[in-house]
């Protein structure tokens, strides 16, 4: 492969890239093996690239159809269609100071007005407690996830058995596995499939729910004395499944990318319970990164805000549940139900008409938020092959990229099918499952 | 201290902070002992505020001075005049996507726009080679400084003495030792003062040129086979020093903080010249944060270019050195020099005056980029108390905070005051200084 490198000619206007060559570890945990993904999440399998850096074959078999990645593509319509209404302006003296709250008790890096929006939203949704917690930002919920992490070890810090067991029940999130290994702490470990941990002594288990891969429905498995959770939530918004309570664990984790859709502004947040746990957490925040981005702040901030105040005024003038006559009236939510069911629906039957792969059913159940029973749309398919054989290898077969089983510690007669990339993708992975 | 919390009343109205009390850790390596700082920098030693959560006291001896973190607030009047010019809008549905560059050899969440500008703005300054290096965004230097030491770290983990250690010679920034002690890695260790430092084998040196916190110009001080360097040049900008040479160092550290004042971006860059480095860099940033935020880079891509542009032109119709009439007609580097020479001379002349505290000299040079000779005019007095006394808490006693010696590794008769505050703060500094 070609790496473009700049020459420094005086102007800048040399090559303009001049970048890292993917060279299979480039995507990080994505894998793409030195190709990369188009705008939208079609991957070109040569090297060759147009004049603008980007090349787009006709949709035929040398196309790599990319679903390995939860990239949110499938929320731009949604988002486009309202963009002046949501813009964003920043002049050039705003924003530059590290400090963004100034006030006793505020968080040095973060806007109070993403807390208050925050709150706000998980108030009118219903999914998570948020009376008397503390809202710390991240880039993204992957560094709280190792921020938590940290803060929760300090906790047991002056205890015997070092580092501190980190487990999730199988099949679990690859990331976790992969951050933490390369990770490379003192303090915690990763341990792998909570099922299987036996050990006495302080733990964390991380409870992902609705889970990532497969879109079950989880609680924590360990239970046992000295045990600590974080809950990443990143998928319990009533698009993806039914609010069934109001989630009340001591660390709890979201992230802009799965709830709007806007994945490049890397925002997350994490709902705190303890005090001191949270005083950890900003601690660790600045040693890291001294706090987070404030432009990704503030424009997660009019999203969420926007988002919210629609639900609380529909409330007020339409009352529940939602009945909208046409999807120009949707909200966020009903948006990304409708996309995801239309797409579960033609994904089921696609399975059922080649007969080689099975997926999991998943039972209707009463959703507090929009007041009806309704069926969950998980936001990755978790693909197991019937016949054993490996389910990635399969589809790739077919130029479709998915991530395999093991990543997740599970068998490679599974994959993971992310269900939320763009409609031409989504419909040409369809088109090839067809074919099988 | 009172710790706000809200209670989820279903409209959001609540107390809008809920955010975590700053009990000392919260500012992490601040240490502002559970005391908000104001915009400006000056800081209320009280817990009481004002209804807008901001209590501003008379500028009288009971309000703290911090001068304790660099944060850049004296470059907002520069911003604050050219506002309109370098506004940046972003509408609902853009920057969406974790991808941000698509095409082969492209870091996939960094836009091409960033990294085109960051090398013009280096080819039009002097102060780094960028020809055929890789340039690699980070949610400010300090997550770089991380993921260079990983990256580097790999290069040598089949060799057998780990952890790699990090040395730096005294006096060196406090957050490297702050980061590295809680980062609690097993594969590199910090390991302090370079210059003690006699181990064989291969070690990362830091090298903080312009020093910070002393202001002096720096080498690699170990020199010895299997040395690897990180240049953190955050402060080799022209209004702080003359630009002598463009660097050349395997891993060079920059941040927006320190170049144009933007602090709150949080965005940095390194330059590297080796391709497995950078690759492992960018697998290190897609597993801490998956990236960078997108609307930073943005921000940051507008500003530079900004600069970069203004000189560019500046060249072509002005030539060099540069003569300006009126404040009104300088670029970013003649007011940010104009600022600094101004507040470092009102400082030797209050020191001289109150005849407690000694500052080093440093060297006219001659400046490749202004065309003259120039005086140095550090980001921050590196004070040493030449009583011997402790030098913080003689300007404590002045409710000025400063931070002091020990933590970067020296005697706690220095200690470091930040000259990049806002104008009103620095001159109360100044007011008090002369009342020793």
């Amino acid at each position: 492969m070609d790496v473009s490198k700049a020459k420094c000619n005086g102007n800048g206007n040399g090559n303009t890239n001049g970048v890292v060559a993917n060279n299979g570890h480039a995507h990080g945990n994505d894998n793409t093996n030195g190709v990369a993904t188009t705008d939208t999440g079609v991957v070109a399998n040569n090297g060759h690239v147009n004049g603008n850096g980007i090349h787009r074959l006709p949709f035929h078999d040398d196309v790599v159809v990319n679903l390995d990645r939860g990239d949110p593509k499938m929320y731009y319509p949604f988002w486009r269609n309202i963009d002046e209404r949501c813009v964003v302006t920043i002049k050039a003296s705003e924003l530059m100071s590290y400090f963004a709250d100034v006030s006793p008790g505020g968080v040095f890096y973060q806007m109070p007005e993403f807390a208050t929006v925050v709150k706000k939203l998980h108030c009118v949704v219903g999914n998570a407690a948020v009376e008397g917690r503390y809202i710390i930002a991240g880039t993204g919920s992957s560094q709280l996830f190792t921020v938590a992490l940290r803060a929760l070890a300090a906790t047991v810090r002056h205890q015997a058995n070092f580092p501190l067991p980190v487990v999730c029940a199988e099949p679990f999130y690859s990331c976790y596995q992969e951050a933490l290994e390369e990770d490379k702490s003192e303090i915690y470990r990763w341990r792998g499939d909570a099922k299987e941990f036996k050990e006495e002594g302080p733990y964390v288990e991380v409870v992902t729910s609705p889970n990532n891969p497969d879109g079950t429905i989880r609680k924590p498995v360990v239970n046992r004395e000295g045990g600590m959770v974080i809950a990443d939530l990143a998928y319990y918004w009533p698009q993806y499944t039914p609010i069934t309570a109001s989630l009340n664990y001591d660390v709890m984790l979201f992230t802009l990318s799965k709830c709007t859709g806007h994945a490049g502004s890397r925002v997350g947040w994490a709902i705190v319970k303890d005090r001191e746990v949270a005083a950890n957490m900003i601690k660790q925040m600045s040693l890291m990164t001294i706090g987070s981005c404030r432009e990704g702040q503030l424009r997660a901030t009019k999203m969420l805000d926007f988002v919210a105040t629609t639900y609380q005024q529909s409330f007020a003038t339409r009352g529940r549940p939602f009945r909208v006559s046409h999807p120009s009236e949707e909200g966020l939510f009903e948006f990304g139900q409708r996309v995801l069911a239309e797409r579960w629906a033609k994904l089921r039957s696609a399975v059922k008409h080649c007969g080689v792969f099975k997926l999991l059913e998943f039972p209707v159940m009463y959703c507090n938020f929009m007041c009806e029973h309704i069926q969950p749309n998980p936001a990755y398919a978790w693909m197991e092959c019937i016949t054993g054989e490996d389910a990635a290898g399969l589809l790739e077969g077919l130029n479709i990229k998915t991530r395999n089983g093991p990543r997740f510690g599970a068998s490679p007669r599974y994959t993971r099918v992310s269900m939320l990339e763009s409609d031409e993708t989504f419909d040409l992975f369809i088109e090839r499952l067809l074919t099988l």
